[in-house]
């Protein structure tokens, strides 16, 4: 008989298996082998998992789940974390965002993102899917960090600093796929930025560059009240209206935001299976308002959850992120029992990676990549523990986060990063905010 | 000459005085001698201090300011923390509150309070406000923790398990206050729960009470729309109404929640100088509302910030409390520019202490008692630093806490606790939650 080989083998802790049941093994075990799930269960592993393990990892008293995946983000904006809080959204934007992102590098860009996955990483966050400029290095960093990651350069009908004229931007998009081919855990969308910064012509291009490499199309929807209503002067209905009538939704979508909502934007995007990302925090601190969540999922349409860029938010923390996400709608809906603890942990977890177009991610389950992370539970504020799920969302912290593993590879251990070198991020990041702040 | 004396000198730190001038100095310094603060200022400290001081503790990378003051909480429910969630309002109370709460023991009270100021003092909170069943363990806890507390039993028209037949707890809570005559650090209010549960005699008592005391009232008011129109039905009038027409608001009181207030409520509370305690994560979670918060403060109305109970939020985690405050009132008021990132630090400092009626606390200041945090900014998720009031407001988190001074005593030092026995009183609420559980 073959016996089966495993490099990692996880004993003794809570596995919230995220599966189609829901099991929870309290204590159960996961044996990881060359970068997958290939063994997870209740109670004690199987002898000839811990005979055979490489590694055995006793985490008594921790919690085992997937890693979570922030489904939008701008991770980059790390650098401009904090510059201007509290302000009208176009005094934002046109006084402090653009003027800074003038003067952005590739250079810029590197040190930013990988400051951005150090943060995620710590938090427990194990994919993450980007918007931005200069995404050759996002790219770059995203695979250096070990993270999986989905990303895309941002295209609209004015110049770039990075590609320069808006009809380069395509083809730079083209060219990182090409590049990308084949990598698995670093893959590239088409991303055009807007309906009130794409003409048709450039949203109908992506849509045909995104078909022609089978790659998602990531792009922001009904964020705020003024674009849906600029969406309607200018072609007469909605922002989803008008994408969904210019073909953009008949293949892998991934729409940001999607706060302002007909009852008609929400049966387009159930039948055509766009995934719209929900971003509270950032919906909230730049005052666009609530997403109609709860009536999304009730009407079956594809939802996963993101924390937006750094600037806007003014974290890239996921576990913050699904404790805003369980409470707000309970009030909005004057509802206690929407959103459960159980609902918004998947919408972190397998919703995202599926939102993503990252098959057998999200869960852990034979098969399954060993994307996950352990959380040690140890701690004041998670004492007592009547239920795991309900302290992920409402009391754990990103700093309980003790490991984190994608693909089978350690990138976090104990608290500390494996494939980062912080302080050497951090100084570079801290110089390129002094040129940021002194110009 | 007669040269100053000092305890502890802390130097080359950012400070943040929350003073009436908003002084940030970075660097800058404090000294503390005999619990108070004797010198704060920018740059090196005046050499008289630093050639007298007994300790000198080096803050490079650090921010130093006031400690936070959770000016509304019940913190012995972290033995109930998550035992049950996303429910119906009437079904979580008499389903698993209730039927919890009838079993409390003192016992239960005082690890439960216990593992709360370890939660609170690890998250940076200096100061609270607490209501809840058997507050003489409670005031005995605070006062072991070295924490500054105003606590009381909660009163109303049924039976306690604690001092038995409703007419016993004004006599309970008058022991209770001459028990802790003038500890200073830990004092006792006034506590009726609220207009639904206490009758108008029990309130006019407990105002005489509190009268005779000089002591502050603590009562929960207009939390959620059920609570309004009883009060409608049963005297015609709103809660706010009826409290003042009983002349309870004629001296120092504290008002929980404040969420569904009418225009003429807003103008009595501020006519009344009521001290209005903002609870958004609680008042999110059970899906009460959402106070009209930028009104009250538009209104000067005096308010302050708190977490509620861990059973309902489920953390006592007052720079979460923080963030949530910032955004979810942009949101609301569809308006970025309200509350900004110093006003929500006044609310969780200066005005909880104000609120609870703690002088000389909540300032960096001169003769004000040094009840001050030092937090390490030292991290991926705090860098850049463009403006650290912006940081401690949107990106800070408990965990960034590395030592907290109560009345010029550390009680929190390099992140270990020194006032408490952590894995003690873990050991015993988990004793404790098992028998919950198990009955």
């Amino acid at each position: 008989m073959h016996e089966p080989e495993v490099d990692v083998l996880i004993t003794d802790g809570c596995v919230i298996c995220l599966d189609e049941n829901n099991s929870v093994f309290s204590p159960g075990y996961v044996a990881v082998h060359d970068g997958k799930i290939v063994g997870v269960g209740p109670g004690n592993p199987p002898e000839v998992f811990g005979k055979n393990a490489r590694e055995i990892v006793k985490s008594t008293g921790c919690v085992v789940l997937p890693g979570l995946v922030n489904a939008h983000t701008h991770a980059a904006m790390t650098i401009f974390r904090g510059i201007a809080d509290d302000l009208p959204l176009m005094e934002w934007l046109q006084k402090h965002i653009f003027p800074a992102e003038s003067k952005l590098t590739e250079e810029w860009v590197y040190w930013g993102t990988l400051l951005g996955c150090a943060e995620m990483i710590a938090g427990g966050t194990t994919c993450f899917c980007d918007m931005y400029l200069f995404e050759s290095a996002v790219a770059k960093a995203a695979d250096e960090s070990g993270m999986r990651a989905l990303v895309g350069e941002v295209l609209y009908d004015f110049p770039s600093p990075n590609y320069g004229p808006p009809e380069k931007g395509i083809l730079y998009t083209e060219n990182l796929i090409k590049e990308w081919q084949g990598h698995g855990r670093v893959r590239i969308a088409v991303e055009p930025h807007a309906t009130y910064t794409c003409s048709p012509e450039l949203l109908r291009k992506c849509r045909e560059l995104a078909n022609r490499f089978e790659a998602p199309l990531v792009i922001h929807l009904s964020e705020t009240l003024d674009e849906v209503e600029k969406c309607r002067s200018d072609y007469g209905c909605t922002p989803v209206e008008h994408l969904n009538r210019l073909g953009i939704f008949d293949n892998h979508t991934i729409a940001a935001h999607c706060v302002h909502l007909t009852d008609e934007d929400i049966r387009i995007l159930q039948e055509k299976g766009v995934y719209a990302v929900h971003n509270p925090q950032s919906n909230l601190k730049l005052a666009s308002g609530v997403s109609p969540l709860p009536k999304l999922m009730s009407s079956k349409v594809k939802v996963a959850l993101g924390t937006d860029g750094p600037a806007s938010n003014n974290d890239l923390d996921m576990f913050g992120e699904m404790d805003t996400c369980a409470k707000l709608h309970k009030a909005v809906f004057r509802d206690p029992t929407v959103l459960p603890a159980r609902d918004v942990l998947a919408l972190a977890t397998i919703n995202g990676a599926e939102a993503l177009g990252f098959q057998r991610v999200g869960r852990l389950k034979e098969g399954f990549f060993a994307d996950l992370i352990i959380l040690d539970f140890r701690k004041p504020h998670l004492t007592p523990c009547y239920d795991p799920v309900s302290h992920l969302v409402y009391a754990v912290r990103s700093s309980d986060v003790r490991d984190v593993m994608v693909n089978g590879r350690w990138i976090f251990r104990n608290g500390e990063h494996i494939t980062l070198d912080v302080e050497k991020i951090s100084h570079h990041v801290k110089r390129i905010a002094s040129q940021i702040k002194g110009s």
